[in-house]
């Protein structure tokens, strides 16, 4: 199954996916307010009978928002995949995290903001997952049982902010594209062996599979819940495979107008255009 | 004023420090249902009674909570003291800023959590600011306009958790002392000028002046809010002095036990007794 968050008739929505658009859940379910809410409750969905599953509004019809339009905790994983050009890698200990705040999203098909101020506004496609249920110190070995989903994620980086730590260069309005839907667990057989790429103007700018990323999900799901518990609507981004534009020559950054892409097997294709926020209001 | 968020009788509560204990705020303006959401309503304070600013409880009675329970953002400056020991410091150009999750956080006199697995727990002094009002890329010399007050914060660190990125370092549950009271900037005529000094078991390990800050109070929010919108509530850490113990030869850990004390010039004195997160249920 395929969830979102949308707006329509500027009230914020959660809804399925169907053929020919998208099925209003909150109409059905209205004692829970966004799909944050929804998601201990997945299984309510087996209850509708397939009537019910019926397309409420076309895709013209929706503004896509951020698939959780308000997670209480983005906790990101850096890089994470192995690096093709060398030929050893020496495995990195530990995760490197850094934490997004969720007034930093934007939803599919809705602006990219590039910050006036910067030249270094970069692309890093990831693959997204939403936690299911609440958990802390969950073994590697159970941990896939605690993601309700998958979803791509354009994690905007603006490189000349992202000093010694990542905060202030992942942390600007409508940066990190989240959607443009949660593709359900039980949907994705198995979600360490899909590819992943990212499209900047129609050319493939990263490619790789996710069974290259070099901590696994579950193992950034054990680890991270060592430390701090997960809750369902929590986001973790998986790290960005090599390609980057801070690391070309020459470097290639992002500018207004452009189209990005994160394609992702079995889950679907997260698509903005850039614009720079002096165009828009703050 | 100062103002405290506690719990008594089951319930989490707001109020008002007076000479003999607490006024319950809660209780004279419903409509607001914590002291985030009352922030931006401070001027109503000014429309009671004497007579209503009277004690509804003693400090025996309540629970201390973390002065903001819930902050929306909790954005935290690393080290920000000029180096003693150095004849030349070279200020760097950019804050260096991590974020803390607000389920990291605890309360005055409450217990501060060791985490079982770690021989590196960490003490961190300093003063933290909540904002007050709403901005972003705000200007430094109108800075000081948006905080709502200060508090003394111990900023707990799990150094052998702190890799590249401080997120697995700072985000252990109860790690996070906030307390005891947020005193209202209209109370602090010069938080540029306070001495602050943290004790452990009773001696001095880290003493300084917040005149000694790398990066200013009125810079920090300044800068931060240039990438990130500021809202009532959100949680600055300005960063702490020398002295602290993974610095040390030999290093000086915190063990259950322990009793550490941050103590900030017209502000207060904040306490907490170190447990180690076996002994308490997760």
């Amino acid at each position: 199954m395929k969830l979102l968050s949308f707006r329509v008739n500027n009230k914020n929505k959660y809804g399925l996916v169907t053929t020919d658009g998208v099925t209003d859940l909150q109409t059905l379910f209205p004692q829970y307010d966004s799909l944050l809410e929804f998601i201990p409750h997945l299984y309510l969905l087996d209850t509708l009978p397939p009537s019910a599953k019926k397309a409420n509004y076309s895709f013209d019809e929706i503004v896509f928002l951020p698939v959780i339009t308000d997670p209480k905790k983005i906790i990101c994983a850096g890089v994470n995949y192995r690096d093709k050009d060398v030929t050893c890698n020496e495995r990195p200990s530990n995760p490197v995290l850094f934490i997004r705040f969720a007034d930093s999203q934007t939803g599919h098909l809705a602006p990219l903001l590039k910050p006036e101020c910067s030249n270094e506004f970069d692309y890093e496609g990831e693959m997204a997952l939403v936690i299911g249920r609440r958990g802390r110190n969950i073994p590697q070995q159970e941990a896939l049982q605690y993601v309700a989903g998958y979803s791509c994620y354009m994690d905007g980086s603006v490189r000349d902010w992202q000093h010694a730590c990542f905060t202030g260069g992942k942390n600007w309005p409508a940066t990190g594209g989240f959607g443009p839907w949660l593709v359900t667990a039980d949907d994705i057989p198995d979600p360490q062996n899909l590819n992943i790429t990212t499209r900047l103007n129609g050319q493939t700018v990263q490619q790789d599979n996710t069974n290259c990323m070099v901590h696994s999900i579950a193992e950034l799901i054990a680890y991270i819940s060592t430390f701090s518990a997960l809750s369902p609507g929590d986001v973790i981004l998986t790290g960005t495979p090599g390609g980057i534009g801070k690391k070309r020559t020459p470097p290639l950054f992002m500018r207004p107008g452009d189209r990005v892409e994160v394609e992702i097997e079995q889950i679907g294709c997260l698509i903005n255009t850039v614009y720079s926020d002096a165009a828009v209001s703050r």
